[in-house]
């Protein structure tokens, strides 16, 4: 009897885990959103395959059906999602014309090429969103020095250089503070050939995160909108319900919906927004970025609503219904879990259980992942009634699970 | 590159998938709890191995690090556990002698066999019990038509008989009316070798579940108590709180922490009560049931508690701090999903589908089974703020995905 203890997935194709009455979802991609993607589908009787880089990787770790595989390589993409019944995403990098050409071939792919391209390029992005009427900074393509001199001029210097294409946590962002600094930044990167463009700096009073749901079908469905922290161009902090957002609040969730179904996207879609003050001093909202997936600051759903936004994009691919977006309490708080510049000597096992004896409501979710300085490696939600003790736990435990000690 | 597309776990031996800093717990067993197990786990971080006997049944589908193997099987059984931090179980039937050698052999076996004993053995369960003046209906161990005829004449023909071992779901109890019906039904079992014994049939009011989890190291957390409606042996539905309890609910919590720490269960401990009433028509408790895992009737906690039975299962056999097992809404009613005698043409797709465009608020989980009658498929939890509003969405949620229709 002994040789039958054997690792199973060595007798298995993919597909044949499947119950023949279970939808399919492929999820290309193999990092944290994945892995919680997957979380929900196992509650749903949904069966996830992910195309993974690495065996290791987060989600590869925890799901039953993984091919390996490159995504940026047609032939890969084609054989994992053969029989899905929806094929998504846990970022925005497969290459649009793989994505046609799966649609091409009958593919239901979710969310499309053509909504996803907004999420690939902030220059193709503002200019759609600024033609929908929907409010962003100034902006500009950067094809040239001149460009760039002439639109920093425009601004009184008050400029944000951004790559068009592959920016993540600030990485692709900067503030140039002089004409000297503009030019050798744009000398440098446009000699690099990074595609570039411009958009005034906005003096914001915090950033917020709207985010919704939309079914192929057109239904949408949005989460209260939330403040979310960022330090140093990293998410650090989301806070739901986004304090004192008065009236805005119906207005951005309404701002939400309208991008989700102007665009066509599915799934998931996070609409990353700078709040500032008009010259009356009354708040104004300008829209800075689009994800068309689960995202950051939407993990506080997790744990703060009826409907969590892993299953929400589950579903939405799927065509199925949405669900309830409600609170489950009054205030979530979700602090991310940031590797260290050094890693203490503690084990995790050993820091979370020194956050769960002090703090038996935290809920820790980590990713799987070893640790790198900066490196998102987990996130803490934290529900409650007040928002000041709540956040104050979040950051707490995660400053905890971070550093070995309490701040 | 196409030749990169291939199935990961072919390459993998089970251990390589985890990560050196997390921990890992076996789980003997591969039905629905040791999936739920896993959804769970996959968030904490936590890697989870299962020894299944096939690789299609419910949490093999779901699981990365899956070996096959025969739980009876001692070989099999110290394969897959080599390397873990913890080992636990979806069921009680590991026979308690590998457990004894597990042990010896210096693997952390949370629960432990003296502990898991109470919960395969009715009687020694119920003599433990007696001797420890937890409230159990009388009985008596049933060896020969004697025994059985002169407890019958006890309890004036008030009895129920019994199978110590291997029951579930209501197989393996029986209520004879008559003696004719008692002598023909303890001559068969007795023949058959089956093990029996008898207790007094309880005239009971309803029957309630109080679930409590305990560490190794001795700390116990219980949920609130639910009530759990039985029909035909199975459970249907739960109920939590329990509706009227009032000050019972302090007593069958307590009776919960105190039979787990005195038979020193570690783990989910699910104490199975009849409610009845005494001569002074007061509500009045005897004990009926033990399973020392997770238990249908703490599903409801997945969405309606901060920290779940499964979640608090992982917790308690790694001697983790136990979570909060505060309730996140008023109310919470779990509904089963038991196959129908004949399954209707209409997909579970569509199924769901009907479901949440009626009751976008309703928590579907499937176990990813194909249909059997009367086979736990899945479950629906609903939260709110009235119990018979939420009561009956729950069971209108689960008859429809039972029967493609409302009832
Ligand atoms: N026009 C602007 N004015 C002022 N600050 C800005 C502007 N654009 C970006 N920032 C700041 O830089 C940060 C990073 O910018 P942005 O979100 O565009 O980068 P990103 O790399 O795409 O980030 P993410 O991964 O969060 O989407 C923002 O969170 C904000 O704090
Ligand atoms: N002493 C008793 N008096 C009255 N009814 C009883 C008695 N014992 C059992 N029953 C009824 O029979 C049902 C099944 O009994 P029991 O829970 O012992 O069986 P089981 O097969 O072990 O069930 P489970 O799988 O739920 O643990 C109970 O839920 C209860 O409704």
């Amino acid at each position: 009897m002994t040789n039958s203890a054997d690792t199973v997935h060595a007798h298995l194709s993919p597909t044949s885990l499947r119950l023949s009455d279970q939808p399919t979802v492929t999820v290309i991609g193999d990092g944290q959103l994945a892995r919680m993607m997957h979380t929900e589908a196992i509650e749903l009787g949904v069966h996830v395959r992910i195309l993974a880089s690495d065996a290791h990787n987060s989600a590869a770790q925890v799901v039953g059906d993984v091919v390996i595989g490159d995504y940026t390589d047609l032939a890969d993409v084609r054989a994992v999602v053969a029989g899905s019944d929806a094929v998504t995403f846990d970022h925005e990098h497969v290459p649009t014309e793989h994505l046609h050409a799966l649609r091409a071939a009958g593919v239901n792919v979710q969310p499309g090429p053509e909504a996803l391209v907004n999420a690939q390029d902030k220059l193709v992005m503002r200019t759609k969103l600024a033609q929908l009427g929907a409010p962003v900074p100034e902006f500009a393509a950067i094809e040239s020095l001149d460009d760039a001199r002439s639109f920093f001029a425009a601004m009184n210097g008050a400029v944000c250089i951004k790559a068009r294409r592959g920016g993540y946590d600030g990485h692709g962002v900067w503030f140039p503070d002089t004409r000297e600094e503009l030019d050798e930044l744009i000398t440098k990167l446009l000699d690099a050939g990074t595609l570039l463009m411009a958009e005034r700096k906005v003096a914001l009073v915090r950033e917020l995160s709207a985010m919704v749901a939309r079914t192929p079908s057109g239904a949408t469905q949005a989460w209260p909108v939330v403040e979310s922290v960022q330090t140093n161009g990293i998410c650090t902090l989301a806070i739901a319900p986004a304090p004192g957002l008065g009236a805005v609040e119906t207005q951005v969730r309404e701002l939400a919906a309208t991008i989700a179904t102007s665009l066509g996207v599915t799934g998931a879609l996070a609409v990353e927004l700078f709040e500032t003050r008009n010259a009356h001093g009354e708040p104004e909202i300008f829209v800075n970025e689009l994800a068309m997936r689960p995202h950051n600051t939407g993990h506080w759903t997790q744990d703060g609503c009826i409907t969590s936004q892993f299953e929400q994009h589950l579903r939405a691919v799927l065509d199925f219904p949405l669900g309830s977006t409600e609170m489950t309490a009054p205030v979530t708080v979700m602090a991310n879990v940031l590797g260290a510049e050094n890693d203490p000597e503690m084990s995790m096992a050993e820091r979370m259980r020194q956050v769960w004896l002090r703090h038996p409501e935290a809920k820790i979710h980590l990713y799987g992942k070893s640790h790198r300085a900066g490196r998102k490696i987990g996130h803490v939600n934290v529900s409650g009634d007040d928002v000041n003790q709540v956040r104050s736990t979040a950051l707490a435990c995660a400053h905890f699970l971070v550093h070995a000690r309490w701040p």
